[in-house]
């Protein structure tokens, strides 16, 4: 089966695609989709909603496996993430409904058994059940394909997003 | 001209279509696109996304107008709203890069003269200045009317969106 991991963002949105059958991973391809901080908004939530199109053509992933949104950090950051998300959501709604979204808590349990992990933790144990030779770069592409791993290594997926 | 003016929101988008030539002004239409609150995520961008391709077909608008987003309440509210908002400008950069944006204050300003207006106040003159018999309902609506006389009152449209 092939899972398509997306970890949000207008400026950097990272993608992590991988096989997963049974106990084995393999790691088909990862990267990230970026668009400039000049253009206005509409025309890169264009540019998402299109990566996101051709992504969906070249791997046609079975399922695919969001990160879900925290606002920590920023009101700004976070209202530009949501524009981002919900275009790259709507991409993948239109083909398949085997949508799925994990916590950055559920994607640390899953991926290191340790729901307090940090960072360098999760992208050490990606590459390492992964087989990579290098930590994936950059962090967005990481997080994306830890985001595919959970949903592979999560023994009871839901079918996914909570009800609002 | 028509103009489209869009109050993004995830439960309920607000709609408002006039015509403005010189200083004519007149109320085509108005209305919401809603959704369920019980539907996940995803469906609910797609049903927002298809609501807004019809609005697009059935008006052919040349310029829309949406409300610029502030998160003065909540953020759980922020995180959906910005999720349909994202949607929703897809649709219509997708056909036309007349695509403009206005604050609360702009909008105030501009249908009442007084930027620290209240919300009845803006609904008021909004009926008056469209001869309506009676304020549109909901508040969605009506505030998607304003936008969309906003922008038909501003003397120097700014083309579009501020450079993020």
């Amino acid at each position: 089966m092939i899972i398509l991991g997306i970890d949000p963002g207008l400026a950097t949105l990272g993608y992590g695609v991988i096989e997963a059958d049974n106990q084995k991973r393999r790691l088909i391809q990862y990267g990230t989709l970026t668009t400039p901080a000049g253009q206005p908004m509409p025309q890169r939530l264009r540019a998402i909603y299109q990566g996101m199109n051709q992504l969906m053509d070249i791997y046609q992933p079975e399922d695919v496996a969001f990160e879900e949104l925290f606002f920590s950090k920023n009101i700004t950051t976070g209202i530009n993430v949501s524009h981002a998300r919900g275009v790259a959501l709507l991409a993948v709604v239109q083909r398949t409904e085997n949508l799925y979204e994990y916590t950055p808590m559920q994607i640390k349990q899953a991926v290191t058994g340790y729901g307090g992990a940090d960072k360098h933790q999760v992208q050490q144990m990606v590459k390492i059940l992964l087989n990579m030779k290098e930590i994936a770069r950059p962090d967005d592409a990481a997080d994306a394909i830890a985001v595919a791993l959970t949903h592979a290594n999560s023994m009871n997926m839901k079918k996914l997003f909570k009800i609002q």
